[in-house]
């Protein structure tokens, strides 16, 4: 068989195994997310086995110690994978939920039911455990799901799907809704994101690289996340203290995330105070801070920044810094160089943070609160799938609801139309 | 200036008042919309004029009569093109809704509000009329709009888009927030596709071919509309009257639209009373009806069907009938041909009208009702910008509503992450 028709067989078991996890009862997917739990736990000294062809494979061609890290799995995270299944079981089904029913003057009675996408094909990188949460999150919400992880973690991937689709047949389940994507040919990503008449969504997850490939590449809708570019704005009558505590936390509580803060913006009437405290807080706390002019004219520890700097994600100890006449320059600030995905207004102003609410278009827009909450779990949705920075379909920290769509129910007595 | 600078520089104003558009408060949107309304009926005299050279240009180029019609423009379709406006002017504004809210355990605020997806791009055939019918609907929502439509209407395409633009102008908004591309230059649309950075959405509406074309060369997010393959299964238990009447109106009504019915099906047990009595009635209503060979064997009037009936789409009054033996066979039957656009069940069984309501996964899933009724207006959205059989963002008939995203909103009062 060619690779080819491989991928298109392997899209179409994906395509008929769909239609039947659409139509599974929430107590059996439940059931069904536990056994994988439980199936993983029992399973640790094969995982770990093939995990270390993959991290010997890795030293072998030289991976960086930060990427073996993330490649590793022991029983503590192999533990936390399995947890991560069973908090999935434990959310809402969002599948069958009517989420409006109205009348029409016929008598017709209009409503929308949630359901399933169908097959969603995941795209990743590096991280063996997206295997597990990826694969929770698309069969709890009633989809199929096709996995392509990275060639360097192909052995933990191919361990962790074959325990999975284990448990799958072992309910009665067909198997085809969890597909792995066996081969590291790359030719295979470009030939599963061919297979439109049987895939409805595509979510990569990884490096700009990765997902600039995908969206150009695939015929089949894609949900991007490219990165991360979060601004603070300090306005004129934020509460310093506040204002500092949130700083702090959003650019050193965990610098490489996509939810820390990479640009402050402090307005000029709070400047001369401001700027000089966050400069040296921030610096004795090992921040590198690269500001404008006026910035550095008023703290010596602030470097000059150039204009690569204003929409660098550093995802390290590193910050842009910058001194706004208004709240409508930070808005253009904001607009010019943001990725759209996490703002923040720290002020005392009503008016203030009412018009950077409504008027800031990033996928998540906050008053007084660090822009480290961006986030699925820390929104309420549960576990997340991946963060949209494009408008369709989702924006912002994706949870198993949107993992489905909405389809029109119409309830008639034989209506017709005139 | 080359057509790629063109084409690039027309994005990039339309993203530029767009971020105006989205803060523009409801009532001058709603104004904007009547004198909008008002305006187009002021320049009758010029748009016939502008609409004669298309019409003149389009009897040399040999088109058919019926297209001809579709692109004539008179006072009185003028007249309807203001009513459209008027009535989306009337619509509730989807902008700024908060669509829940709720608190964490940290005592932030979490909630969602709708905002506009930010620039869409049409791209349609020869009807002129959606020159306006598109502009109304984006503009209401906040949205700017490039508009891309087909050669053999021009001239009056750039009449009609010269006419809004002046009143946009008129009330101080920005006349960039509508733009309409205007060369017939086929490449501009492959230009037009490869603005991701500044379109957020392309809705082709048109043909399968254009639709196609769109979908395969465009870097933004499609929205699709291939076609309408309408199936009604009248069940055992149909009270044979309503059958019958639907049936007639689905497939009688009009029949040149996506949402008129294309294949009945009919249980086996109704099959020896219900197939003469429609295959008599629909005949004598001038439909050609091509059956499975138990249907040509319990009526004289139908054809044999062959392969290619089941899945066609024939918007003319052309009927394929097929028996089956159950209702699992029908949703089978269904599954396997269907559009996802719209699916109908005639029956009397409780049972059976929920299985197929949940288990048919098309856009709209319709119990004893005509399929006619799968529309936007019909369903209460207002006016429609199109119908999605594809589930990403919108699945169905699509309102102002589809034409939003949401994004999240956070009120906090100092919290950081622990």
């Amino acid at each position: 068989m060619t690779l080819q028709d491989e991928i298109k067989q392997l899209a179409i078991e994906a395509r008929d195994a769909s239609r039947i996890m659409a139509q599974v009862p929430t107590p059996v997917k439940n059931a069904l997310l536990r056994s994988m739990a439980d199936a993983l736990v029992a399973a640790v000294t094969e995982l770990v086995e093939e995990n270390a062809r993959d991290l010997e494979n890795g030293r072998d061609k030289g991976l960086s110690d930060a990427m073996l890290d993330r490649l590793r799995l022991d029983e503590s995270r192999i533990r936390g994978m399995a947890d991560g299944l069973r908090e999935v079981a434990e959310l809402p089904d969002p599948v069958g939920e009517v989420t409006g029913m109205w009348r029409r003057p016929n008598g017709i009675q209009v409503g929308r039911m949630r359901i399933p996408l169908g097959v969603i094909g995941i795209i990743y990188e590096s991280r063996p455990n997206v295997t597990a949460d990826a694969a929770g999150l698309c069969l709890k919400s009633g989809n199929a799901v096709v996995l392509r992880g990275g060639s360097e973690a192909i052995h933990s991937n191919r361990a962790i799907a074959g325990v999975l689709k284990r448990e799958l047949a072992a309910k009665g389940l067909p198997d085809g809704a969890l597909q792995l994507v066996g081969t590291t040919d790359r030719a295979a990503v470009t030939e599963l994101l061919k297979q439109e008449d049987y895939i409805d969504l595509i979510i990569p997850r990884g490096g700009e690289g990765l997902i600039r490939f995908v969206s150009e590449n695939s015929r089949i809708p894609v949900i991007k996340h490219y990165k991360g570019v979060c601004h603070t704005f300090v306005d004129a009558s934020a509460d310093f203290d506040m204002a500092e505590k949130i700083c702090i936390n959003a650019k050193v509580q965990r610098p490489g995330v996509c939810n820390a803060m990479e640009t402050l913006l402090i307005h000029r009437d709070a400047a001369d105070t401001f700027v000089p405290r966050i400069a040296r807080v921030l610096g004795e706390l090992g921040v590198e801070l690269r500001g404008c002019s006026e910035t550095c004219a008023l703290a010596p520890e602030i470097k000059p920044a150039v204009e690569a700097d204003w929409g660098a994600e550093y995802l390290d100890l590193i910050l842009a810094v910058k001194v706004v006449g208004s709240l409508d320059e930070a808005i253009a600030h904001i607009q010019q160089y943001s990725s759209l995905h996490t703002e923040v207004i720290v002020t005392r102003d009503y008016p203030n943070s009412q018009r950077f609410l409504r008027e800031i278009n990033s996928s998540v827009v906050m008053v007084n609160a660090s822009s480290r909450f961006s986030d699925g779990q820390q929104f309420g949705l549960g576990a997340e799938i991946g963060i949209s920075t494009t408008k369709l379909h989702s924006f912002g920290p994706m949870g198993l609801e949107d993992l489905t769509t909405r389809k029109f129910i119409v309830f008639g007595d034989g209506q017709v139309r005139e």
